[in-house]
């Protein structure tokens, strides 16, 4: 990614550093949250599992975000975050399939205080239709596309059944959404300027399990 | 991580490497599933984001698993990378904390799938106690660290609420976890002995923010 300067010169972030930024915010969030007003660079990079240095390099091409030994301010650099991650603003979402999952994730209050509100939460089954999820009714899933279209939504999540999650995605998609979260297990087509994430679950105990096998083994070993 | 070879050479696998084996497992079984006999490294890389060059150099640690110019056999790499991986056998887990976010992992077929059997789910809610999830009673929360000491449990879910998140976590780590998966927004202190995969779920959606708001400006800016 190329950044602008307050010089007007431009250069490139790596996108290592890039990747980094929401683990950065997200944690000032939850510092903020507590209460918390200061916090040092090794403070934030440890719970991290990052090295200090590693992080002021990557805060130094965004302008260092503090004086050379000088805590960061939490409540300066949350929105300076915000603004580069390009959250600044609230982004709405709109979660497709009311199931367990999609129930998990609409009653899943960090998405909110994370700058992410619920729009919208859909299903076909006439059941569940109706019913409030914090507020927020739950809707045909025959009236998605015009929700989506008609306030401009942008994040679609998807946590449908593996069989109808293509047709759903080319609705979102059809009628406006650029950003797809897929929880499906299965793979989503979608036009080149559509960003796909597939969140896959197991991926994250797989590499738990992995790393607890190793932590006995000698240092050398692991 | 090190590895010996067949020749009893030991050499020394990337972390990178390491980190993308449960990527590529999990894609392989997604496949295996389908039906799925064979895949060239360009068709399983795509569908991963990575490159075909970079799949083959991660694979070429581990012997390779097929002949140059020659797909690989799914059947045959999906057990060798559990094997790497460690988890060629069941690894068993228990959830703590049968709320929405419990509950919707409690269901999640994919978990058994991917090896990863659940044992037991935990709850105070006297009211969740005694119900079923997929054949699985919801137990008492005093329960907890009997159930995993007497099973040998070594891989734990906390899906509990913030307050209480270090109190269940000591209790399953007193009982013999090894490995927790932290879904409360907060963070649990461990011994050097545990490790904790702290899993953000915000930060997915921050990322699909992120490059969605950049996926429409010109090559160099993104």
């Amino acid at each position: 990614m190329t950044i602008v300067n307050n010089r007007g010169k431009r250069f490139r972030v790596p996108d290592a550093t890039i990747k980094r930024l929401p683990l950065y915010l997200d944690k000032l969030i939850l510092l903020q949250q507590a209460g918390v007003q200061e916090v040092s660079s090794r403070q934030l990079a440890t719970s991290l599992d990052i090295k200090a240095s590693q992080l002021r390099h990557d805060f130094h091409y965004f302008g260092g975000f503090s004086k050379p030994g000088r805590p960061y301010l939490v409540d300066k650099l949350v929105p300076a975050l915000r603004e580069i991650i390009g959250i600044d603003e609230p982004v709405p979402i709109v979660i497709a399939g009311a199931g367990h999952l999609g129930n998990a994730l609409a009653n899943y209050r960090n998405f909110e205080r994370q700058g992410f509100p619920l729009l919208g939460v859909f299903d076909v089954d006439a059941d569940l239709v109706g019913r409030e999820i914090r507020g927020v009714t739950i809707r045909p899933m025959s009236e998605l596309a015009d929700f989506i279209r008609e306030r401009g939504i942008r994040l679609g999540v998807l946590t449908v059944p593996l069989d109808v999650a293509q047709i759903v995605a080319d609705d979102m998609i059809a009628a406006g959404v650029t950003g797809l979260w897929n929880f499906t297990p299965t793979e989503i087509k979608a036009p080149d300027h559509v960003i796909v994430r597939n969140e896959r679950l197991a991926v994250g105990l797989m590499c738990l399990s992995f790393k607890t096998k190793r932590i006995g083994m000698p240092e050398e070993m692991r």
